[in-house]
């Protein structure tokens, strides 16, 4: 009954949010002003009383086992995290401050970094084809209007990568963690170079060579199964990397860019693609254990100071944050669509762990500190830069390249 | 003698310069494939072993001294300060140190502040006239076509920055170190916001008070002689800061942050535009003790990290290094015309104390290690900014605004 009345308590210190609790004595009542959001029920004391003292761990926990039931908006259940008073979730400062070192001590050395990507990405093509865009973008997609379908964001925001890396018909692209091969073939297809792509994936490299081979890119498109750290001395002419550095890892850093300033001759032009918090921190202990091992989000400016040391020059910053809370909308509308097929194809544990993290991620973006930068840069300084960033903008909003289907 | 020839080995050793020297005994030698881009005259042999022992501080102050004289391309000798090996300088890493920490220690507290501020700015205002443009933007301009004249880009620089600075008609702009109003004069005129414009200088608060009662905006536009720290908690639609956070130091650049967090209502928008070191180090001690007293080039990872602690959050970072070194060359240009005037005005020693600054600012954005970032930020992070960065770009290349002169 005191549990009760303290949560009750809590909840009503809530601002600017409306949803239902339903209690485990079966009482439910009604929170905020408006029509609520969600109803959240809640079917033990024992367990609440447990994931008090540990919600950004337990809650998400909690519900995958199906102990929290959420009916209605999970991400404005999400975002209630940070809407509350830290103090009021009892969150341990030591706790968190291990959790920090947890996250730093889970090393990306190249079999550890094999392990945490294969973890992920190794789940199978079948299941990222149910929900990924057609072209198997898994990163964040660039929307000239919000309206935008996901295979047209996808396909503008290769398109707009590759406007950065500013490619000439014969120069040749590195690309650093290239997933599912969709930079790679659209860098051939409409800019005419030939790319490198590798990635650690056993299952992407597989997916990459079949659908180059069907495709007819084959010859253009060489993809390896390697490691950023096995990169011979090559001199590419430019360099990209899309939702890469995420996994490198604090401590690898200034290997990484070491790696890129080698494979990027004098001059040459890079862009790099990922999701940055604000301060430095670990990432949700949640995500880290379960859905992305190895994962660290470095800060604008630790990223900028390890760019610098390696002799990589800054030239364009862009924060496409809320595009990422846009694509992960798209994601949880299509993996809603095909839930019964993974369900089928994993169990309901799964939909409801995926659920959670495409919901964690998306609320992350439109309520908390993520963000998501393209960072262009040179090799050392170039004088070939033009000198204004106009020719990103050159074409009309509505007129990206057509999404060809790769057969 | 044998100074002589060590100078003439060093000097074989440089790679890609082509310049002449004339030696104290008369003898001139040639180094290089190229017709020469300048001549070096030594006029005795003692001040160059001096100047070997810290060439960075020693040869502008043999140079204004009229010591070494350079006849043609000045800025190109300078390159040869980045051009060499620096062992062959000869340069102390304990004398590097010491001047780091005596830059750090040139503190910008209030007094020291406007001391330092004073010395730069309070000139005079007929000096800066002389070859500043016509609105006398005392800042990097913005060219979207090297061919602009100066004028032109300067007004495109105004109308870059009002732009990312969405302004809307009646909103209130806050314009810390608005040097002589250039900004808050465009402001108004081309945006219809009113502007609060501070600066420690006196020069330049009585020239801005004076421009604007005659050009009819002294009721939109109020300048007050402030120090960011003096600025009371007032709701600012927007923030700009031009030029001006080279001048608060290191260990003022959190104190700076929160001065702007203060002054900007939650999801107001901010643009800075600074001068940036690569990496982090002392400027120039030559220019820290004649030109520019208290002034630190923060490099871009260190203003990232304080721009986040204060709750500034970055959306995007333009890199606009090569416009610097055309907004200084045709500054160089503008003075080296009126250099008699100026002669006049101050002495001889003057003249090439400020040609030498000049010229080492431009060398040092052409070959050295200097950014020019624009930042544009918001307080907190907004969910009102356009989706992409189209809208800067939305007007044709060559339709800048007029740029109208203010009587």
């Amino acid at each position: 009954m005191n549990l009760k009345r303290g949560l009750d308590s809590m909840f009503k210190q809530i601002p600017g949010a409306s949803f239902s609790v339903q209690y485990w004595d079966g009482e439910t009542i009604a929170y905020g002003e408006e029509k609520p959001e969600f109803l959240l029920r809640l079917r033990d004391p024992s367990s609440v009383r447990r994931l008090l003292r540990d919600p950004f761990m337990r809650l998400p926990d909690a519900y995958v086992s199906g102990q929290v039931v959420v009916e209605g908006n999970l991400q404005r259940l999400l975002r209630l995290g940070y809407a509350l008073d830290p103090r009021l979730l009892r969150v341990n400062p030591l706790r968190k401050a291990l959790l920090y070192f947890a996250t730093l001590a889970r090393r990306n050395s190249l079999r550890g970094a094999r392990d945490n990507v294969s973890h992920h990405y190794d789940r199978g093509n079948e299941f990222y084809e149910l929900w990924l865009d057609r072209e198997m973008n898994y990163s964040c997609a660039y929307f000239e209007d919000a309206a935008d379908d996901l295979d047209r964001a996808q396909c503008q925001k290769l398109h707009h990568i590759c406007k950065k890396l500013r490619l000439k018909p014969g120069q040749r692209l590195l690309d650093i963690g290239c997933g599912w091969g969709a930079l790679a073939a659209h860098a051939v297809r409409e800019f005419d170079v030939s790319v490198l792509g590798i990635t650690p994936s056993k299952e992407q490299v597989a997916r990459c060579q079949s659908k180059l081979r069907h495709s007819g890119l084959d010859g253009r498109v060489e993809v390896r199964l390697q490691d950023y750290r096995e990169l011979e001395t090559e001199p590419f002419d430019a360099v990209a990397s899309v939702g890469m550095i995420e996994h490198v890892g604090k401590s690898y850093l200034p290997a990484y860019m070491a790696a890129v300033a080698r494979s990027l001759r004098p001059g040459g032009t890079g862009v790099f693609q990922l999701i940055s918090q604000t301060h430095e921190k670990a990432v949700a202990p949640w995500i880290s254990k379960y859905i992305f091992p190895g994962m660290y989000l470095p800060p604008l400016g630790e990223l900028a100071t390890e760019m610098a040391r390696a002799g990589l020059r800054i030239i364009d910053v862009e924060n496409l944050r809320p595009h990422y809370a846009l694509t992960l909308d798209a994601w949880i509308e299509r993996f809603e669509n095909k839930r019964e097929a993974i369900r089928v194809m994993f169990d309901d544990r799964f939909v409801r762990m995926w659920r959670m993290y495409l919901n964690a991620a998306c609320a992350a973006f439109k309520y908390g500190e993520l963000n998501l930068w393209q960072v262009t840069f040179t090799h050392g300084f170039s004088d070939r830069m033009p000198l204004t960033r106009r020719y990103l903008y050159d074409e009309p909003a509505r007129q990206a390249p057509s999404t060809r289907r790769v057969a």
